[in-house]
C-alpha cells in the first residue's frame, strides 16, 4: 500500500490564506523587514518570495539591501532601527552573511518581540522554557503537517534525526509541546535504523540525500521528511533535482503518510514567517491573535 | 549483582575542592550574591547552606535578606543594582518567591552573564543553541556524575523522564551535547516502562516517590535519580524520610550503577553553582576558565 502524500503546498497555500484573513481583520497592517546583504543567488530567490508573499498576504514588506562589504557596525545599526521603528513588526536578516559579519552578532540585536525566524537567544529560550515567543518556522511548520495528518499528536513516539540548531532541536521540543515522547537522534546514535524505527513520527533533518531507507521506517509511521538536497539528475546529464533526507519511493510503501521533497516541508517555511510576524504583531501592539492562526 | 553506589556527596565535595583551588589561582575573588525574600523556612536552609559554601571555597558571599511584603519593583531594582556592581559575579534569587512576586519577571532581570542558576532566557537559549553560557546546576551535576561513572556518554541512550524547565529539559539537552542519544518521556509516553528499559542513562527527574521499578531498568543500566521526595517514614511513626524517584532496593539489583537519595544528585546542585560562579567571573572578567573545573 502506497503512503498518503503530505501536500505541505497546499498546506502553505491554505495557511496564507489564513494569514491574508487575519491581517485583514486587523487594526493596522502588520510590517516584515527583511535585511539581504551582498547578492547570493539563492538568498535574492528566497527574499523575493518572502516580500512577494508578504505583500500578497495584505501585510507591508520593507527590504533593505545592502552591498557585501557594508560594515558590521553599520549592520547592527540598521537591526538597531528597526527595532526601534514602530511600523515594523518583524525582522528578518537573511542568511548565510557574507564571509566577515558575525551573523550570531548581528541575529542577537534583532529584538526578541520581532525576531520572526525565532533565532535570537531569547527566542530559543522562551521556546524551551515554554513561554510566550515566536518559535522557528521550519520546525513549525513540519508539527503543522504532522498534526494536520495525524490529528492529536499526544504519547505519539517522535524521533527526530538530526540536532541542528535551525531544525533539530527546536523541532524536538516543539514536538515535545505536543506532548510526543520524543527521541533525538544523529551521527553518534547507535543503529540509527533500529531507533528511527520506534517512530510514529519520523523527522529527518540532517541533510543526507536519501538516507534515510525504507527498512528505518515503522510500517504506518508519518515521515517528515525536512532535507532539501541537490543532487545530479538520473534522467537528464548535467542537470540536477532535489531529493529529501529520504529514499523517497521505497519508504512510501512503508509509511502511512510522507512529505514529498519538494512540495513537502519546504513551502511552509515562507507560510510559518507570515504567520510569525501577524503574531509579532499582535504581541507587541497588544491585539489578541486571531484563532483562525491555530493549529 | 548490586549496583555500584554512585556516591554524589564525595563528588560534591571533591568538585567544591577544585572550586576552592580554581578561586585561589584567579586574579581577583568572585563575589555570588543571594538574594532572599521573605521567611520560608527551607529556603533559608538552602541560602546558609549556599553561603556557607561559597566562604569555604574562597569566594565572597553577599546576602540580602528581604521582607516578604517587598514590592515587585524594589527587587527588581535590587537585582539591577546586583547587575550592576562589578564585585558581583553571581545572581541568584531564592525561589519560589513569596505570593504576589512574579518570579520570571525578576529572574528575566538577571543579566545573563550573572545568571548563575541558568534559569533566564538567555542562559535557555544559549544552552539550545550550543553557546558558551550558565547552565542550570542540578542537571548539570547529573551530566557529571554519570560521565564520571561511565566515562565517555558518545552514543549512549539517555532516557530522561519529566520535562520541567528546571531539570528534565536542560538535562535532555546537556546529554545531547555529551553526544547522546536523547529520549524526553513524560506523563503521556505510552508504556513508559518499556520506554525507560531502553536507556543506557536513565534519568528520572519527576518528583513521584519511588515510581521507577526495577522492572523498567535495563540490566547494567546508569541511572541518576533526580527525585528527592519526603515521605511517611516505615519505621518511626510521625516521622518522614526522603525516597528518590526510583525504588532504590529492587532497582540496585538490576542497575549497573545508581545513585542514592539522598546523597546522589542532591549535593551536585550547590556544588555547580559555586562552579557556575567561577565561571561567570572568569567569562565577565576576561580570565581563562580553569581547567580544573571541565568534567
Amino acid at each position: 500500500m502506497s503512503a498518503i502524500k503530505i501536500d505541505g503546498k497546499a498546506y502553505a497555500e491554505r495557511l496564507r490564506g489564513h494569514v491574508a484573513q487575519a491581517v485583514k481583520a486587523l487594526p493596522a497592517q502588520p510590517g516584515l523587514a527583511v535585511v539581504l546583504v551582498g547578492e547570493d543567488p539563492a538568498s535574492q530567490v528566497y527574499v523575493r518570495s518572502k516580500a512577494k508573499f508578504t505583500v500578497e498576504t495584505g501585510m507591508r514588506s520593507i527590504e533593505h539591501k545592502l552591498p557585501a562589504d557594508i560594515s558590521e557596525d553599520a549592520l547592527v545599526s540598521l537591526v538597531r532601527d528597526l527595532n526601534a521603528d514602530p511600523e515594523v513588526d518583524g525582522i528578518l536578516v537573511q542568511l548565510p552573511l557574507p564571509k566577515g559579519l558575525n551573523s550570531d552578532r548581528v541575529i542577537e540585536e534583532i529584538h526578541p518581540d520581532k525576531d520572526v525566524d525565532g533565532l535570537t537567544e531569547a527566542s530559543a529560550g522562551r521556546l524551551s522554557l515554554g513561554k510566550k515567543g515566536l518559535r522557528p518556522c521550519t520546525p513549525t511548520g513540519c508539527v503543522m503537517l504532522a498534526k494536520d495528518t495525524l490529528g492529536d499528536l499526544s504519547g505519539k513516539h517522535c524521533v527526530v534525526l538530526g540536532r541542528s540548531i535551525l531544525v533539530g532541536k527546536p523541532a524536538a521540543l516543539l514536538f515535545l509541546e505536543q506532548n510526543c515522547t520524543v527521541t533525538i537522534a544523529h551521527s553518534r546514535t547507535k543503529d540509527l535504523a533500529s531507533v528511527c524505527r520506534e517512530a510514529d513520527i519520523l523527522v529527518p533533518a540532517v541533510g543526507r540525500p536519501q538516507m534515510v531507507q525504507a527498512e528505518w521506517i515503522k510500517p504506518g509511521a508519518c515521515v517528515i521528511d525536512v532535507g532539501i538536497n541537490r543532487v545530479p539528475s538520473q534522467r537528464f546529464e548535467g542537470k540536477t533535482r532535489l531529493v529529501g533526507d529520504v529514499d523517497y519511493k521505497p519508504a512510501r510503501d512503508v509509511a502511512g503518510s510522507i512529505t514529498p521533497v519538494p512540495g513537502g516541508v519546504g513551502p511552509m517555511t515562507i507560510a510559518c514567517l507570515l504567520r510569525n510576524t501577524v503574531i509579532a504583531a499582535c504581541h507587541r501592539r497588544g491585539w489578541d491573535v486571531p484563532s483562525i492562526l491555530d493549529f
